[in-house]
């Protein structure tokens, strides 16, 4: 069995998981940032313990603790370098947590975890190599190659969401310009839902919100664009090519055998799906060689948990 | 020993090259496009013959070959799917190499041997994950990871001169639009030169041409910047600017140790380098983490023959 902790600004949520990535028994207890850090380590440590204690299995069937974190962790040194949404710099937690635990612990991105988890019991089962993207607030991203989740050489790769898909576009958080994410996030359909919204007070966004575009969500746009509502299409198409244009980035870089979407825009199920691949096939470089097959992420919330207890089997 | 085959579409190259990458003896032939294939891998056969007679050296001490193959090699069926500028569609090189040789072969991407040979004997020795990027008609590229060339689950990856920079940007050759190389070769370059001594005929661009626009090079703009020529600044900025823009895509997704710059427009130097360094750490998303080295290829066109060679050193 394997410890998954999926670290995150709001809530630390830690399952106990099997060999082949099951979830046999999960908990979740409110991360509380602004605390000290070996506090809130403390706090994971204990609800390590708990989820352990409400299953049927002890401490001694743990062969690892595996952590999924936000922002820059760096597994070598068993730190997390720095992680803006629980204001943490150079904080030492596999140090803290093994004041707990005599286990193996290992750090890894969150994106790359979730990426490991479709790689090992999702949409990416049975593949070397494959890529799950997550479109939400930003863009997250997990590479696997190999099997193994890939964050380059310092730690900075896998962040799919900020290649450059625009030189010289819109500003995006990270100081740079044009980034993926600026595109084809759902922050990005939901701006341009809204101002959509505004110019189009006949569409069907606007009604549906009631003209409060503060409602905009990117299920809004998406239902209306299903609806056939013409200011609708006209913007999930233009997000749609960005999302293409990204995912062919990817394809002409990484190749890898699949590419799993998930995130709250994924929810769109089909529709986006299939309006994805026929703009990626229109515009892919090798036109009579197989390339990456693109599928729907299959293990929502949960991905991060698992992706995290499986760093315990890579040991 | 270890012999490397530099497949083009003017000419073959072939190298007998030690253990460590250093080129012990070479030959040339032309390749003679047109041909049937048989015909063209025979004379590769009487190359590689040749090139071991005029050597100190014996077919016995020869442990394998590499060849490097410009278009979609597919190293596990041993044919070149397509190549086209030999005008090949599915050749068993392999099989057909074999008809003179009992050794084992190997093929690969000339863009991923340029980065291996990089990786082995030249600007990225010493690292596991590099990448070398060649700056010539369109872009080139090679990445290895884990010191050995990647070009995912297809083989059509690490066609890094197809990142999309610009969505709906400038018409590219493999059908897409806004693909990097459009940008940043040194095509890109001379085109933009032209267009620009176009308009400025006070230009250095022009007068160093006598207004011959069709005599503008890549060298013809870049000198005429390092000379302080106003129009040609503004656009090698520009140029500098795209450049950089898919270096952090690199960055922001392989994050290897070390970026290689070859190819025509590398001959700049450390006047294109500097200026690219700067642009890139301008633009980095993490401020505080150390990032890949960007440095100048050090192969030069031998690149070809010594990681074609370096194949048979991963077997």
């Amino acid at each position: 069995m394997y410890i998954g902790v999926d670290l995150g600004g709001t809530n630390i949520a830690v399952g106990l998981v099997d060999e082949d990535g099951k979830i046999v028994h999960k908990g979740e207890a409110p991360t509380g940032v602004g605390r000290p850090f070996d506090e809130i380590i403390k706090d994971m440590a204990h609800l390590i313990k708990r989820v352990i204690a409400e299953s049927n299995y002890k401490l001694e069937d743990v062969k690892a603790i595996g952590i999924g974190s936000p922002g820059l962790p760096d597994d070598e040194k068993g730190i997390i370098v720095f992680a803006n949404n629980l204001d943490w710099h150079n904080v030492p937690i596999r140090a803290e947590l093994s004041k707990y635990f005599d286990l193996p612990i290992r750090i890894e991105n969150d994106g790359n975890t979730a990426g490991l988890a479709e790689a090992v019991a999702g949409a990416c089962k049975g593949v070397d190599n494959s890529i799950t993207i997550t479109l939400g607030t930003g863009i997250g991203s997990g590479i696997i190659i190999n099997g193994k989740p890939y964050s380059g050489s310092h730690s900075i790769g896998a962040e799919l969401g900020h290649i450059i898909v625009e030189v010289d576009g819109i500003q995006c958080t990270c100081g740079n310009k044009g980034c993926w994410e600026r595109y084809a996030s759902a922050t990005a359909l939901i701006r341009e839902g809204k101002k959509a919204a505004q110019d189009n007070p006949d569409s069907m966004i606007y009604k549906s919100v009631e003209g409060n575009l503060d409602k905009i969500t990117a299920k809004t746009v998406i239902d209306a664009a299903k609806e056939g509502d013409a200011t609708a299409l006209e913007l999930f198409d233009k997000y749609v090519y960005y999302l293409a244009m990204g995912i062919i980035t990817i394809i002409n870089s990484f190749d890898p055998s699949i590419i799993a979407i998930g995130g709250g825009v994924a929810k769109a199920g089909d529709f986006l799906l299939d309006a994805l691949k026929k703009k990626v096939d229109e515009h892919i470089f090798y036109k009579d060689v197989p390339y990456a097959k693109i599928t729907r992420a299959e293990l929502g919330n949960d991905a991060g948990i698992i992706g995290a207890a499986m760093l315990g089997r890579l040991i």
